[in-house]
């Protein structure tokens, strides 16, 4: 919980105790309603409820939206038909759309029927664009003012729409069919002569948004231009709402969170980790797991293809784990590199020759890198069995034990010419995987590190065998 | 690049080889600054400059701020000391600091001391707090309020202000020391009765952030109480600036980048990706790769452990990349829903044993899953082997084959219950490892799908040769 709510706590639950609603209804009405949220959500239920009742309306509203879709619903029973269309009719039409999105079906449809009619059109206009698309978290709420207003006009217009509207610190022109024009600082209207006509300041250059996009494309577009909110026209160019940039950081938040969820092998939840239920967690992870499970089998169907090799010198064996693991490793890395430059435009599918490049090159120099420490791994290794073995036999120099100890360096070669094959190979594979899935139109996430690391292994294995048999041929193998 | 760039760049370009530079200034106020960074930095630098010349200086200021560093370390050197002065006067206190951050030491001296004395002032004041902190960040451009003056002697002060501000969305009033003590939305004061004081509207509640503070507390806050701008302390309570929306959305952005970056097993890199030298990428992704190498090398000193019974049934062996990975991967998963929701504080660490009885069960369901998919596979490989016998030696049932075909059934079991035991494993480890490092004041993402795949698999192999040993002494082994 939030330190303020922390410490606000039993303060709340004391006034609420002793019935003093007067005096809790003025001190919660100075307390950040994301604070409120927290402080009653962590009452048991009928107190959260007392509380609620003792707010202001437009202040439960506004606590209501902070809520979490389980407290919603639980308070919605709680409150009674009347008392929750009540503060449903209070909240902005976005956050409204929020809750009923979560809601059952028939308690959604029975709220929205008893709604005012003028509230009631606001929200099913935006319950009609599809979930994903910017028209679904926009809100109605914002200021529009004409081309042949004056300034003067525009002001009073400020005054009179400015305690709906979600910001005011952008005014919507727009012309007599609704269609957005322009849009303007309320800091250019505040400083311009009173009697000047808006159309005057109009630079007829704006950025806006179309209903039916991607929410992703707020994202970029809010990001880009440094905005705090953006007009959204429909498919006529007819101002339809604005979105706002608190809204959008909450889509960014939630495609962060699908996208290292993707990452992770799994797929995304729909909801918070600890609210969903277990079997439901289950599925969402069983489906990866399982694929790449009988994907991994591959490796198993490999390496019986070198069984006597591994009966006739099983040290072979021991190392698989060592060697594919790096080519998994490395290709964890080149995927989340890239597939997080895809997500934030810092390349697109035009530079995958450029990344190919510098794949390369890393991967040789990683791989070199790793191979050398397994060269000194299997070496010294090799050297202490070695005076272990003189230790406990007293045998010195013999030229059964220094042709065993050749054995080891040809082993450590094998280790090191693998791990630098194995390496590249991740590396290339978990680079280009995210354009190669770009490029089909499925989501770059996709190429998990699981995904990459299953990918690279079967082909770890043959490499890191076909390795051994050439270089070991006629010594341990 | 941008489409709207992309449109207009030809026409830009056309414009600056003809020298027609009125045209092009009224053209490219009307554009907006990110996409007219975009157009100027397509061109040749010889142009870019030309192009830069050509904007009102406020305008080539915004557009500056756009641009990557290396571009504006070009351009600096194209554009000359004092028109680079003029320009980084002009910029945004905050855009400004950005600048010299990037820029080398000697330059951005030089340019602080070519500022004007106060825009000197204000620079120096942010540059003062540490990398990382709110300070760093903030604004000093905002509207500061007196509670005892009027609503109309604040309106003039709106006016007066307004057009440097960053926001005007806001007001802050502050007292006689320069104290904050409320914070205002413009909306009230512009429906407030003109001859009302300040003070009459005061609620004394605010939310505000200290300079000192880490700017992920600023990404948290401003995501809390759903603020497009927050004003900043220092520690005597002194209002020393604000910070923007936009601002923290960046700050958002480069954090998660870094976390999925850690996610990925290596150090996070400092610049977008394509821009890093080579080396430094190897730098930053060799250090962690050589360390789960080291690590790694645990499981061949494990397996050597079991080098008998590998020669005894080297079968045993090929299915040892099967089943760690198994452990891997959902240890990957859960790392990563885990990591998630401590980042953006859906868990918090007195969660841990909530989510240790979730996990222990998904554990245990994915592993039977995945345990029964193995069983199937052994015992079909082992069915199908027993066929191609019979059919190539004509052979029928004979008690050779009989044992043979129970041996599978048995190797089968073995594998069924190792994978249980690894996935569980690797579940435990996945989603507990977070809640340790962040007790440990670490940063959870460390525990990344690599780190928590190399833990997994020295632990997988013992597990799986141990239940191979207990299962199939006496048969296979």
């Amino acid at each position: 919980m939030n330190p303020v709510a922390e410490l606000l706590q039993p303060e709340v639950q004391e006034l609420i105790r002793e019935k003093r609603f007067t005096e809790l209804r003025e001190a919660l009405h100075l307390v950040a309603p994301a604070d409120v949220a927290d402080i009653l959500a962590g009452l048991d239920p009928a107190e959260t409820a007392a509380g609620f009742r003792v707010l202001q309306h437009d202040d439960a509203a506004r606590v209501f939206s902070y809520l979490d879709s389980e407290k919603q619903e639980a308070l919605i029973k709680a409150l009674g038909a009347e008392t929750t269309v009540a503060i449903v009719e209070e909240m902005r039409p976005d956050d409204r759309v929020r809750l009923l999105d979560e809601l059952p079906a028939e308690v959604a449809q029975r709220i929205v029927a008893s709604l005012s009619p003028e509230e009631r059109k606001l929200t099913q206009a935006i319950l009609g664009y599809p979930h994903g698309t910017v028209g679904r978290i926009m809100t109605p709420d914002y200021i529009r003012i004409r081309p042949d207003w004056t300034i003067a006009q525009a002001l009073a217009e400020v005054r009179r729409q400015g305690r709906d509207a979600e910001t005011i610190n952008v005014l919507y022109v727009v012309d007599n069919e609704g269609r957005l024009i322009d849009d303007m600082r309320l800091r250019q209207v505040l400083l311009a002569d009173p009697a000047q006509t808006v159309e005057s300041l109009m630079t007829r250059s704006f950025i806006s948004l179309k209903a039916d996009q991607d929410q992703e494309q707020a994202v970029h577009a809010m990001a880009r231009y440094d905005r705090i909110a953006l007009p959204v026209v429909d498919s006529r160019g007819l101002l339809v709402g604005i979105v706002t940039a608190d809204d959008v950081a909450d889509v960014a938040e939630e495609e962060t969170t699908e996208d290292i969820q993707k990452l992770g092998g799994m797929e995304a939840l729909d909801d918070p980790y600890i609210t969903v239920p277990i079997l439901e967690l289950v599925r969402k992870r069983i489906t990866w797991l399982a694929a790449l499970f009988i994907g991994e089998m591959a490796t198993a169907t490999a390496m019986s293809g070198f069984e006597e090799e591994i009966q006739r010198a099983a040290v072979l064996a021991t190392f698989v784990p060592l060697i594919v693991s790096s080519g998994g490793n490395s290709g964890s890395q080149a995927t989340s590199l890239i597939i997080r430059s895809l997500a934030i435009g810092e390349l697109t599918l035009a530079d995958w020759w450029r990344v190919m490049r510098r794949e390369l090159a890393c991967g040789a120099l990683l791989g070199a890198g790793l191979g050398c420490i397994g060269i000194v791994r299997v070496n010294v290794w090799g050297w202490m069995g070695w005076f272990k073995k003189k230790a406990e036999t007293g045998a010195g120099f013999t030229p059964e034990s220094l042709l065993a100890q050749s054995h080891f360096e040809l082993l450590g070669i094998t280790i090191g010419v693998a791990v630098l094959g194995v390496v590249l190979w991740g590396t290339v594979i978990g680079s280009m995987l995210p354009f190669v899935l770009k490029r089909l139109h499925l989501d770059p996430a996709t190429s998990s590190a699981p995904f990459v690391a299953t990918l690279v292994d079967v082909v770890g294995v043959l490499i890191y065998f076909w390795t051994a048999v050439v270089i070991l041929r006629g010594t341990l193998l």
